[in-house]
């Protein structure tokens, strides 16, 4: 199995090293309720601006509701489906974007939900799961599909499963799979003492 | 010194577990160079949207660049300043609003870097140091102070330091210090199926 650890320049956590978005899912591998509440857990306790949990996690369970698994796959671009269909689990992420104690706009609501589902997918890795983030789906559909209050925005849909071997995938996402992880280097995006003053490795 | 696990139903990885937002600072232990480099790293490997990588990280480490510290400082609010003073190095996450390929508007790109700023703390975290991210500051300062370009928006400030005793803070922050971390019930933000029906523990 693909493992793809993060090249770092130093050593990080082995659990943040480990993460990353897989697509070639085992159809037969099911997730348990402790499991599935493990990462609910895991996003429950992502730190939040004035304490508002913006997030709303919804979850689609094909082993014990394939009806809700089947809605929340429709909304999903042709594209991921093609590899989605062995997910399990599809967990869709929905932000509230006024706080809870005054009705006002929430700058940091997708910023917050953002940390959740990253903890999530961290908790997924703990437990031998991979995970992979989808913002291409039709959020106007999963809203209608699950009834999603207008006042609420979707953030992104999540699969969830045991990762298997890439030749299960069709291209082109045999070969995305197989390609190595890059990022920009570092200095691109980390500066130090003034806008664009990169950080010296 | 205070580790105020989080109290969960099931367990989840240490790392999640033990990551919280302390106030008490040691004003007299820096961070390291390698340190630095391994929360950016942290913050690198997150997953985003088309690989966009939305985040700007700009580091102001009291040790190596005061001046940047201060400026970086005399942007918060006069509330966190309070506590903020003892803590050696200053974050400040910036996102970049538009996909460098295309120009087009991101809307992931607060949630992705809130996922970065996630693995950051919780990288602080693994190095036994803590980590406090605040949305209460002036951007418009931070934008002048730091010539940060007019098309990026101000995410959040992150204060990095060592724990220390709630002691050395005063009132309100001592209290909190000790307070019981809490969240809302797993079953108000988290469905199973349908909208509003709630995850059954």
């Amino acid at each position: 199995m693909l493992t793809k650890l993060a090249n770092t320049l130093v050593p990080i956590d082995p659990l943040l090293a480990k993460r990353w978005s897989s697509r070639a899912i085992d159809a037969n591998k099911f997730i348990s309720r402790e499991q599935i509440l493990s990462l609910l857990e895991a996003a429950r306790w992502a730190p939040s601006c004035y304490a508002d949990e913006p997030w709303r996690l919804l979850v689609c369970d094909k082993a014990t509701n394939p009806e809700a698994w089947e809605k929340a796959f429709a909304c999903l671009a042709e594209s991921n489906q093609a590899w989605v269909k062995n997910a399990p689990l599809l967990i869709l992420a929905v932000a509230s974007p006024r706080f809870r104690h005054n009705g006002e706009k929430n700058r940091w609501a997708f910023y917050d939900v953002g940390g959740a589902c990253e903890n999530l997918c961290l908790q997924a890795a703990s437990l031998g799961l991979t995970t992979h983030q989808m913002g291409g789906f039709d959020m106007a559909k999963a809203h209608a599909a699950f009834n999603i209050p207008e006042d609420l925005d979707c953030a992104v849909m999540i699969a969830v499963g045991y990762q298997t071997e890439a030749e299960i995938l069709s291209e082109p996402y045999y070969e995305r799979e197989l390609a190595a992880r890059t990022r920009q280097p570092i200095e691109t995006n980390c500066f130090e003492g003034s806008w664009g003053n990169s950080f010296a490795k």
